[in-house]
């Protein structure tokens, strides 16, 4: 029940009428007992320092942000934390009475979603397919919490994909090496990993029948991470499961991320099992 | 359940925590099927503007408005009703597609309350003991919805008082009189009005033995409305019911300014009997 002393949340985005986030982070407070809502909020591009007044002045505890603010938020608060500093975007902002602190959870959420599919990230070489944002935010969060021996990426972007070997080199201890998204790099890539992490919308619905790793290559050895979660097992998880690997849906990732911004809004533990169910009713 | 589709609206205010708003507008939404919600913000004087600027850029539907921002949040806006220009003051925000009218739906909801009391308002005159913001709102009212004869208005702040029948008479047709409050006026003002309404706070908890009209004035022919509604039944009240005369409490005033709010938020009839309800359970 609602009062004047409940704490708001909200998602921020354009568009924003599809999100999800009110159900999974209403759910948590719920179930957690706590006196928090989350609604949200259709920002357009150019009213986000606007938007971002707003939240000091009506003392909104926390914010959810996507597309297109990732970015073009950061120049509007206060600090942001490592992880986000390094892949130049934040998917959520912690309001501590005025002062605004931009995080990026994409890709702790990964990792969490990783270890919680009882994938062991020491000592695994690691093929990220793509080279994008979800990408970026993968490798940073590799680098930072859990550095792989070795970091593979193939990606189809040169430039994007160049950007983000050089600043991984430039900025972390990791070894990465990247290469063009081909047949070739691709065979010898699945030869040395360990884990293989799809960041490319390659079998999002509609596009079911796709997938961005040829299913003769995946081993019984390898462990398939796939952060696309519609549908909830795409081609590439099926190939894998038929070849006896271990796989990791994306839909991990998904609660995860929002996982982590419950628990720096909130200061508590999230309720994972409470907000799996609500995406997964959701999205059936 | 609330979606990435659910509008909001709030009630600003310094301090707000005590507000009971959220749970009236949340229960009368709920029973209207409507996919709406209401929060509270803390909004400190010096805020307003940011406040403001951030209404627009988040979307969010509707406001109440309460002290310290009644007054001040007018130039901010891109229009006032006019019996808000009047009063001078506003205490609901209606937000078109970023284009903020304000309104004062206090006095129309006095009004309300008193046909909704059966207070025949045509053909009354009326005695109005208090000159400040709620006096003003309903004497406004009263000029522009429903004039009645003679309005006798009693009040202890001298400056306040002339201002409000110089403005009354500057600006309406309405045949009204001011004296200072003493027991003489009181006296005579009785004798000469239907129906008496109490805008100032005298009677409200804790100081619950007060009245702001003397027992032995009151007649059964007398309606007499206290916009006091903790208790929800104050001496004033009590005295009347005593001497036979029609009272219309408080709550009423307080239910229908909200009902208003709720009209033009969401375009739809606001559930009385709900609002009510939700009220009383608050205040018992």
């Amino acid at each position: 029940m609602i009062s004047a002393k409940t704490k708001l949340c909200a998602v921020i985005g354009d568009p924003v009428e599809h999100s999800l986030s009110p159900q999974i982070h209403n759910a948590a407070f719920r179930d957690s007992g706590l006196d928090f809502t989350y609604v949200a909020f259709h920002v357009r591009a150019g009213d986000i320092e606007s938007a971002i007044r707003g939240i000091r002045a009506l003392g909104i505890r926390g914010l959810s942000v996507t597309i297109p603010h990732k970015v073009a938020i950061i120049p509007y608060l206060d600090g942001i934390d490592e992880i986000a500093g390094n892949i130049g975007s934040i998917n959520t902002v912690v309001n501590n009475d005025g002062h605004l602190t931009g995080c990026s959870t994409d890709g702790p959420g990964a990792l969490r979603a990783l270890q919680a599919g009882a994938c062991d990230l020491a000592g695994q070489t690691v093929l990220l397919l793509g080279s994008g944002g979800a990408a970026r935010a993968i490798a940073f969060s590799l680098a930072t919490i859990s550095p792989p021996p070795q970091l593979t990426i193939l990606g189809v972007e040169p430039d994007e994909l160049s950007s983000l070997e050089r600043d991984l080199s430039d900025r972390t201890p990791l070894s990465v090496v990247a290469f063009p998204y081909s047949e070739q790099t691709l065979d010898e890539a699945s030869e040395n990993s360990g884990l293989i992490i799809n960041a490319t919308p390659v079998g999002m619905t509609p596009n079911v029948g796709s997938s961005p790793f040829p299913e003769e290559l995946i081993r019984a050895e390898h462990t398939v991470f796939d952060i696309v979660y519609t549908p909830f097992e795409t081609k590439l998880l099926k190939d894998a499961k038929a070849a006896g690997a271990r796989v990791i849906p994306g839909i991990g990732m998904f609660v995860h991320q929002a996982a982590i911004q419950f628990e720096l809004w909130t200061g508590q533990p999230a309720p994972l099992d409470v907000m799996t169910g609500t995406v997964k009713e959701a999205l059936l």
